[in-house]
């Protein structure tokens, strides 16, 4: 399909990227016209020309598909009345997102061709926090009046040729636009004519308040599989309503940054490709320069510990084993934990229970890794003489070094929610830099005892 | 709310558990009756009464959002006429959810329950691999044929009283149930009553085959954004819908799988509490032992060269911050490639252009770790007479750690993707193993060279 509409494009045969067009949705136009920008083979102009190829009511939906650079290309080489028309067919949110993308100068272009009304409304929506509620919802939504009949409204919804997004619920209001009741398309569709909305309507909503966190916002659609959530003031006046793709956008968005803050990268607004080498570079550097300079710790305790190792040099080669099965025990903890936590399923109320879960956990994985690898270190070493202390030891740190890693594995992230902090940031590497330093220090001191060397 | 109504059941006030049940959503009244079971704190026999006092039609609801052994529990309570009217008010999917979840002789109890028709359909998504389209879908939807007009369709949806599951979406058919187009509510409810469906609806339609991974399925929906995508056998006739949250509830299930692989734990298929410790043990055991065991190969490259940390002791004081910033290093590229390839931003087709991006990322970082580091052992060690020698020696390594350890973190996730297996498996840990050796093996050989070592 991408070669056939490139071939078409250079034949200059536009006849027939428009037929091709027409039968494609348009996410998959929008994917086409990016792949021909991101690859540079297609020359802009040609692009801004199969742009206008689209049907009006077509080509606002394929814009709201492309990525921010396209956006902006085609914005500055379209004409003011040709943005007027590609607004007045955005629905209200996605001409704020579209407005949150854009520098300031196209925004202005953005404002100046939208109708007073819909400007009202982007106004509204661009001064609730980021990340709320407020700042995620559409302002377009059916509400009808209690006392409407079935066939009114029906009539209604006719005459005003709805758009999709908002028509599969309609919210009953009072005076002042209160909500007090929702009705869905199939119970409307299926009542008699004359019966009152009011009547029909399910007085119990579930109502998101302007103010909510949108991972809160989410995790409602998550839980009561609702098509749509209407969003309150806090007189519980409607304002808006959330859809469901915007949920699972949110949802994405949030597990990404879950994925880079656990990887200790800052998570970066744009996708892999379209970030730069150096963006990369600083998103990355910050936190391998803390960890690395944080595991000077446990270089002062092992050069603590030099008489030592220079007494059984054996000692060093447990190191990474030591280290590295820790590190392994804190990442599985944490990890469970701070997907417990974003999942709803571990609450701060069930500290103590984490603790003594993950520590019964600890016991018996910490018996088999200390067994197997006391077997492992007779073997490996059978033919030196203080195999025997040496398996002791290194055993007994694994078994320690098992437990605190899983113990502070689940403190962790549990504590930085507690103060607010992503949970995810105390996730495998910052767990490890701990682990390995602890881990070190408690080796050394149980082999000072075992092998009965002084420092 | 918890409270009010745990007062209430010991009251044995049941009119008033009642009334407070009619104004709670479904998977609230479910939370609730699960967590008295969760904390023992309703006898099992009062739950049972408790999900009597629902309307029929709530009830059915209600018993989808409970876990399974509140469901078998709640079965095996059940006379078979109640279980009966149980199943007659599950959707199709909710019914092979069930199935799959309950004990034989449960199942054969739901089964017996199921109207012959409902049985016919379970036992064909029954027959579909696990993990596909057919195995996700319902077979409840609207159907209609291309020369029904708007008006009797609109009479047989009002006859029929449709589910709101099927209703957003009308498939137009022709014969043996070839898809030719779907149609929107709105589109219905804004054309002519005697318009043909031909003549309005779109012929443009997107379908997943019957065989289609469920991972691929998810994915469609956070593409286009549709409340429901229509399933295809191989002849492009209609056998069922999936619906956007059992789409969510995919992409959650899926996104728990990854971050259990990445932190090397077996995925469960329950909640974090609801797994008993020995099966967390279970889960994580395998990986630890392998990691633990494989870390042997580290610990054979340090004791091989014991003469160079005999002669310059502080060597080993180093071997912390270099394994860690390695794997540090390798675990942010990993899970920033494996994020990307599970949204597909980085395709197989990629490899070379990540590799790339990979390594610049890498000099940078490389070049800025190891001149901090290189300050940091002239501070640390300012009164060592071989700090110069030590501190190009272990920055040296840095840098070829850190870039080693990137490239090995983007080439093994996208060579598992190659393969088929699940580039998660790739995470952190496991490239953390093989960073150490590699790491070790190149800093204690850079330590020869510069101290001027022979073994």
């Amino acid at each position: 399909m991408y070669d056939i509409v490139k071939d078409a494009v250079e034949a200059r045969d536009f006849r027939k990227v428009k037929e091709i067009f027409s039968k494609l949705e348009e996410a998959d136009i929008a994917d086409l016209m990016q792949g021909f920008h991101d690859n540079k083979e297609v020359d802009t102009k040609d692009i801004t020309l199969l742009f206008r190829l689209l049907p009006k009511d077509t080509a606002a939906e394929v814009f709201t598909y492309m990525e921010s650079d396209m956006k902006e290309l085609l914005i500055n080489s379209f004409t003011d009345t040709e943005l007027e028309e590609v607004i007045d067919n955005l629905f209200i949110d996605d001409t704020v997102d579209l407005i949150e993308e854009m520098p300031a100068n196209v925004v202005q272009r953005i404002l100046d061709a939208s109708d007073p009304q819909s400007r009202r409304q982007i106004n509204m929506i661009l001064k609730y926090p980021e990340d709320s509620a407020g700042s995620m919802m559409t302002t377009e939504f059916i509400y009808m009046k209690r006392h409407m009949s079935v066939g009114e409204t029906l009539q209604k919804i006719r005459s005003l040729g709805m758009v999709k997004e908002t028509v599969y619920t309609i919210y009953i209001t009072e005076a002042d636009r209160k909500l007090i009741g929702v009705l869905s398309i199939l119970d409307l569709l299926t009542s008699d004519d004359d019966e009152e909305l009011g009547n029909i309507m399910d007085p119990n909503v579930i109502t998101v308040e302007t103010t909510e966190d949108r991972e809160v916002v989410a995790s409602q659609f998550a839980k009561y599989d609702y098509v749509a959530l209407p969003v309150v003031d806090n007189e519980n006046r409607i304002v808006g309503i959330v859809t469901f793709d915007d949920a699972m956008d949110v949802i994405e968005e949030e597990v990404t940054e879950d994925f880079a803050h656990m990887a200790a990268v800052e998570p970066s607004e744009e996708s892999y490709f379209k970030t730069p080498v150096f963006i990369h570079a600083k998103n990355r550097i910050m936190w391998l320069l803390v960890l690395m300079l944080s595991s000077t710790i446990s270089s002062v305790i092992i050069g603590h510990y030099e008489a030592a190792f220079a007494t059984v040099p054996l000692l060093v080669a447990s190191i990474p084993t030591l280290t590295g099965t820790g590190g392994n025990c804190g990442s599985q903890t944490s990890t469970m934990v701070i997907r417990g936590m974003s999942l709803g399923e571990i609450e701060l109320k069930d500290f103590f229970k984490v603790i003594f879960k993950e520590f019964r956990i600890s016991v018996i994985v910490a018996i088999i890794l200390g067994a197997v690898n006391f077997a492992r270190i007779c073997i490996q070493y059978h033919s030196d003489p203080q195999v025997t202390k040496l398996a002791i030891c290194v055993s007994l740190a694994i078994v320690a070094a098992v437990i605190m890693s899983k113990l502070i594995g689940c403190i962790l992230p549990m504590a930085a929610k507690a103060v607010k902090i992503d949970p995810a940031l105390m996730a495998a590497p910052f767990i490890s830099t701990i682990v390995d330093a602890s881990t070190t220090l408690v080796f050394f001191n149980i082999a000072l005892l075992v092998f009965h060397i002084r420092i």
